[in-house]
Parts: C-alpha cells; structure tokens; sequence
C-alpha cells in the first residue's frame, strides 16, 4: 500500500477501505507516513465525502492508536457527555451529580484546555481540597461507591487525533465535517464510554454557527457512535448568548451550586435536564424520556441532587460546606456593574464578546502555560428578550484588576438593545439520533 | 500574511493576489513555508480553479526563484519548442538546425531527463566529439554565428518548481492543468526565451490521453506565456502511435538526418514543418506561415538545412561526417526482425510498449544515475492504416544483448493488426493561440 494511492482515491471520491484507513493512521502515527501527505490527504477529504463506513474505521484507527480507559470495573452503562463548546456552559458540573443522583455511573475525564475560562477541572479547584489526580483503581472505586468521579486527563489518548489536529489547524482543514465528528468521538470512545450524549451547540457563539451544520455535525457524530457499538444521541442547542448567567471558575461553581438546588438559571436548567434525560435512558435507568426527567426533578426538588454533589465534592478531598457556604470560594477583590446605555429589549448578547471579556479578566488560558484566576469573571443580569432601563444594571463584573474600562466597553458592545419587542429564540432545536 | 489563510481562500475559491503568490514560493523556496502547508495547498488547487493572472503570477515567481539565463547578447527573437513529451519524438533535433538555416536564432537549453530514450543532448553525444558543456558566453556567441547551438542544463532553474513538483509527485497533485501549465512555462522563461512554440501531444502514449485535456493544457500555457509578455502558440498533435520510425539515441539522429534531406518519416516531417513554420512566424523572420513554410521547404530541398545541420556539429567539436556517412554513428551488434502474425492492417501501435520495449534494450535512464546505450532501439516498419502481410517484417530491433525474446513480446503486444481497412488519425488536431 502506498499512501500517495490512497490520496489520489480520495481525491477522485472513492471510499477507502478500512485497511487502507488503518494503514493511514498507522503509519502517520508511526511518522513512517509524513505530515505532507497527510495534508494533502485531508484536503481532499475537505472536498470529497466519507462514507459512514469511513468515519468508523477512521474513529476507530484513533482510538487505537493510543492508550484506551478501561472502565469495564465500573458497573452499569457508563455513559459520557460531551460539548462542542461555548460560553458558560456549566452543565457538566451540573450533569455529574445530577444523573449520578438517579444511578447512573459518572466516570469523568476531563482537559483543562484554552478557553474564554478553564475547563471542569479547573472550576472543580475553585473547591479547596478538591483533587483531580487519581489512580486509576481508586477513581474506578469512587465511581462505583458514589456514582460520580472527575479525574484529568492522562494516559497517551488518541495521539493520531492529537497530531491530525495539529496538523489541519495549519492547513486549512479544520473545518470539515467527517473530520471533525472523527476527532470528537474517538477522544469519547478511547475515554471508555458505554454511550455517549452529545450537546451540539449553534448560534454566533458556537463553532456551528449555521443550524444546518450543527445537524449534519449531530448526524455524523451520532452514525459513528452507534456504528462503533456506543449508544450515542446529540441535543442540538442554542448559542447565540451565553448559557445560564456566569462566565468565570468559581463563579460557575455557584451557579452550578444554585441549578442543583433548583435556582439556576431558567435556559440551564431546562439545557440541563434534556441532557440529563437522555444519559438517564441511556444507562437504562428510566424506561421513557418523560420517567428520565421526572426523577432528576424529583432529585432536585427532594435535595438529593445537592446532596450528591457535597458527597462527591468530599470524596474527592474536597471541603464540601462550599456548597452551603458559597462566600468560601475564591472572591475576587472587585465588582463594578455595567450598566444599559439605553432603555428597551435585549435584542443580543455577542456570546463570544462575553467569553472573552471574561478572559480578560484572566478567567481562562491564552497558552498552555496560563495560570488561570479562578475568582474572575462576568455574571450577565439580562438576557435575550428582557427589558432594560436605561441605568439598569445588565453585567457584574468581578475582578482583581482596578481598572476593566476595556472590559467594560467590550460588553457594552457585545449587548445590542432595541426598541421592538424580541422574540426569543428556542434553546433546544433539535434532537438527533 | 500567514499561509494558513492563503490555503483557505483558495480552499474558498477566491483568486490569490500576485503578493500573495509570491509570498508563498519565496518562502516554500526557503523552506520558511514547509511541506505539509505547499501540499494542503496544491490539493486545495486541484480542486479549485485559477484565473490567468494567478497562473501568470505563479509562473513568474517560479522563475524568479532561481537563476534566469540571460540571452540578450544574441541577436534577434529567440523561438524556444516544447514537447510535452511522447515517443521517437526527434523534432528538436531536426528543428533546431532547420529553423536556423532559414535565420532564426536556436539557443537551446537541454536536459537528459529519465524517459524511454535520452534527451536530445544525449542523442547529439552519439556524434564523436560533440560538445555539450559550453560557457555562457561560448554558447552565445555560438548562436550569433551559426544561428544555433544546444547546451546541457547548468545553472539553479527553478528550484521553486523543481520542490514543488517533488512534493505534487509524493501527495497526488500532479494531475492540475494550472500547476502542470506553471511548471513548464516557468522552465521555458527561466531559459531565456522571447517566444515559444508548444508541441502538445494526445493520444494513447501521451501524458493527455484525452483530446480536451491537451486542449485545456495548451490553452493555460499558451495563456501565460502571451500573459507574462512572451508570445506562444501550442500545436496538438497526434501520439497515439510512436512519432516516425526510430526510437533510440543514434537511430533517432540518423533519422534527423533523413528528415532534414526530405527522406524521413511523413509524419515526422510534417510536425516539423507544422512547429518550425511557427517558430520561423514567431522569429519574425516570415509574414506569414505560408511563407515561412516555403521558406522552410526550400532550405530542405537546396541542402541548406542538411549542410547548417553539418555546421551546427562542426562548431561544437562534433564530427560532422557522420551526416553523409551515418553509418560511422554507434551501431548495435545485431538486428531482430519482428514479424507480422497474420495479415491485415495496423489498427494499433501502444506508443508506451514501443518505448518500453527500447528502454529495456537500454536506450534510456531507469534512474539518474542509468548509463545509456546510444546504439540500441527499434525502428517502425509499419505504422497505423498500412497494409501487412504475415511474415512481413514490421519492426526492427538494434541491440546489444542476444536474447530479445521479453522485447520481441512486447512489440508484438503493442501491435494489434485487424481485417478491416483503418482509418488514420489526423497528425495536427489544433493550433491554439
């Protein structure tokens, strides 16, 4: 086999066959295929379609390229969540003790990453005490005495997948469909997940900014996870603010905090608990969607939720009267409000403006090397569709620098104010599977 | 600028300015711009279109990005001809003195490239003492006083296509009409040519199989030379037979020899005046390709041709007594006749077997490093639409090795005879200017 055949049957539309697809990442992984072919091969895979088939193999040739999460001590269906990424998005502080409340096994993996603030490792430290670093045998013990873990990632995990993405980044290739379900869903099926639900994000704060393409991604996504035998559904959801209110580690904490106790934001919730139904059928826990979301409202309402969570903020080493005592998490020195310009609805709220004002706050990583604050952030007071007065106080915003004019002036652009009425859009738009 | 957005807005379809082109072979040729992004690059090219102007600019940027012969010390408009390429293709040699004697000045660069049979130099190296290594300024004042002269390629030409086409070669990009186009222009300007006459072959030994294809690619050439301000016009012509009789280095020169009497192979002779009338336009030494096919004409049968042929070997040390007495050029120790199977006519003669069968006798380079046999090869008895009879002999082999039964195999595969009476294709299928 000779890779420059396989580059020129792509390139002419022919779907490769699962050895050739083996073959490939093999050898890239292995450095015996280089980086130049590789490129060319992937613009042409930007170009040409890859069958169902294709996307599997290719999955899966990522998936064993490297080390792979053995979960199979862990009772029950392990079924993993994953996001494709916005701003705010709580829900997996949220989701863990939630579902993990009703039954359902929660063995989490999870990056710290670059973003507009650090990913759920990170908010996890805003605990003190809370620890991230577990062996193997004990976070597989926790999963199965508390239902809930959180551990970071280790492990040599899809490196194909790690070095095809360096690589497409600086060829122009990211932005291709089969290429980005692959990368997606080996990382989730080499972490070890039984099933798999995706939360598929659209709007001008999302990757998708196009509905269609949210779907076609959902679609891809979900075809690979049921071909590779993973029980796998994707919730397409809104992006065109930022989830629930807070932008920030500790303060997302908080608000996680709040949602469990049934006083979160409205659109975090509700986001919330479509997910969770949906990890509730998968791990066979419920027989319908409606039993499913019953008994995570049950468990919200009855504290068992709340409760769960302080029981796995402890397991892991974690001072849980934070849950209580939320003034314990890291304070930032200052709030100053922002405040409406004009008076009438809020018309948008440029979410990626929001993301990154609270980066600049130093709520999140520029480099790998960052050190993130984990006080820091923005908590929005208005959202889409509310009404403001002139003066009302729409962002709070907490920092440990003096000055945040920049900041300041950043959300004043991103909230756009209008004197017509606004319609709402829908924060679930669609379900796939 | 970054050559990550360049890859996309081509990837988009958007059109490349000059800067940007030039931006991205500087720095592929200084290595600033690496493999993995040129190959991303070239794909994204196969898939996209280019407008003129960005195979202009393109082609003008691989010339700068090495040296550039300067012929401006010889007189007049120096015509250079390119042959993309067939087999038994001898017109070079017949050209170059036949142009000259009518006044046009010759100043050929000339590689030995890989094929089924040398390259022109390495045909002129079967006359004793013929010279190919000249200064610059030898070869120029060659061409001032005999009007021709041909030299081996010195000199660092192109090195932004020699590394392009090195990576196109490995990633399945060879095959873009804008970037085969760029790549043949760029050699031809580099070598210092005012003007140029294409010989763009189709047909089954060709590297366009398909009459559009050729098209196609003689209109992107002719398009960029007249676009970079060097007037050029593309012949199409037949190859889907050997071009003449002979394949082979010393046969082929014994055959120059013929044509430039008037006594060669039809075809061949008519390419040659085809191309040489448009050479003899292009050098302004003709209103009309009328008149410079008359002109031609008469050169051919006075003797002129034939005795500036003589000339052309004397002045670079040649011995130009092998023109009346060929048999002084490098002569293989025995012939084969290959025979005629059954009776009928030629319907069929696999341009590609008829060369291989000569480069396994040792006519041409495997590798770089091959030496060559410059008396073996074979000579056509019989072409297409001609009558033969079984037993009639219909190709002759020269070698130096006593067992050709695996060559004597191979013509007769290339040869299919058939009942019917054949129609011929025509030789001159377009002219594109």
């Amino acid at each position: 086999m000779r890779m420059v055949d396989l580059i020129a049957k792509k390139r002419d539309g022919h779907a490769l066959t699962k050895d050739e697809i083996n073959y490939m990442i093999n050898g890239y992984t292995k450095e015996e295929i280089p980086d130049y072919q590789m490129s060319a091969m992937a613009m042409a895979l930007y170009f040409q379609e890859m069958t169902t088939e294709e996307r599997v193999a290719l999955t899966m040739a990522m998936v064993e390229s490297g080390d792979q999460v053995d979960l199979s001590d862990i009772e029950g269906i392990k079924v993993d969540k994953h996001s494709t990424g916005g701003v705010g998005d709580t829900t997996t502080l949220i989701l863990a003790p939630l579902v993990a409340s009703v039954g359902v096994p929660v063995a989490k993996m999870s990056g710290r990453g670059l973003g507009h603030t650090g990913g759920t490792i990170d908010k996890l430290e805003s605990i003190e005490g809370f620890q991230v670093e577990l062996t193997a045998e004990k976070f597989n013990q926790l999963v199965n005495d508390q239902k809930v873990a959180v551990i970071g990632q280790s492990g040599n995990l899809t490196p194909a997948d790690k070095k095809l993405y360096g690589l497409r980044d600086v060829t122009a290739t990211v932005n291709s469909i089969p290429l980005i379900a692959s990368s997606i869903m080996s990382k989730k099926i080499a972490s070890g997940a039984d099933a798999i639900v995706l939360d598929v994000k659209t709007g001008s704060g999302a990757f998708m900014k196009e509905l269609d393409d949210a779907k076609q991604l959902a679609k891809a996504m979900v075809d690979i996870g049921n071909g590779a035998g993973r029980n796998t559904i994707a919730v397409i959801s809104d992006m065109n603010q930022p989830l629930g209110y807070a932008v920030g580690n500790a303060l997302e904490i908080k608000e996680a905090i709040d949602t469990l106790r049934g006083q979160g934001p409205e659109d975090l919730y509700e986001l919330c608990l479509t997910l969770g139904s949906q990890m509730v059928l998968l791990a066979k826990k419920a027989d319908s969607l409606e039993e499913a979301r019953e008994k995570l409202e049950e468990s919200i309402a009855s504290g068992k939720a709340i409760e769960k969570f302080k029981a796995f903020i402890t397991s892991q080493g974690g001072d849980a009267t934070v849950v209580d005592q939320p003034e314990k998490l890291p304070k930032a020195k200052h709030v100053f409000e922002v405040k409406a310009q004009k008076s009438g609805y809020v018309r948008e709220i440029i979410a990626d403006e929001i993301g990154t004002s609270a980066s600049m706050l130093g709520a999140g990583r520029l480099t790998k090397d960052s050190v993130i604050d984990l006080a820091v952030g923005v908590v929005l007071q208005k959202k889409i569709g509310e009404v403001v007065n002139k003066g009302d106080v729409i962002v709070r915003i907490y920092s440990n620098q003096e000055n945040v004019e920049e900041v300041e002036e950043r959300i004043q652009q991103a909230y756009s104010i209008t004197d017509q009425k606004v319609s709402v859009q829908p924060l679930i738009y669609d379900i796939i599977n």
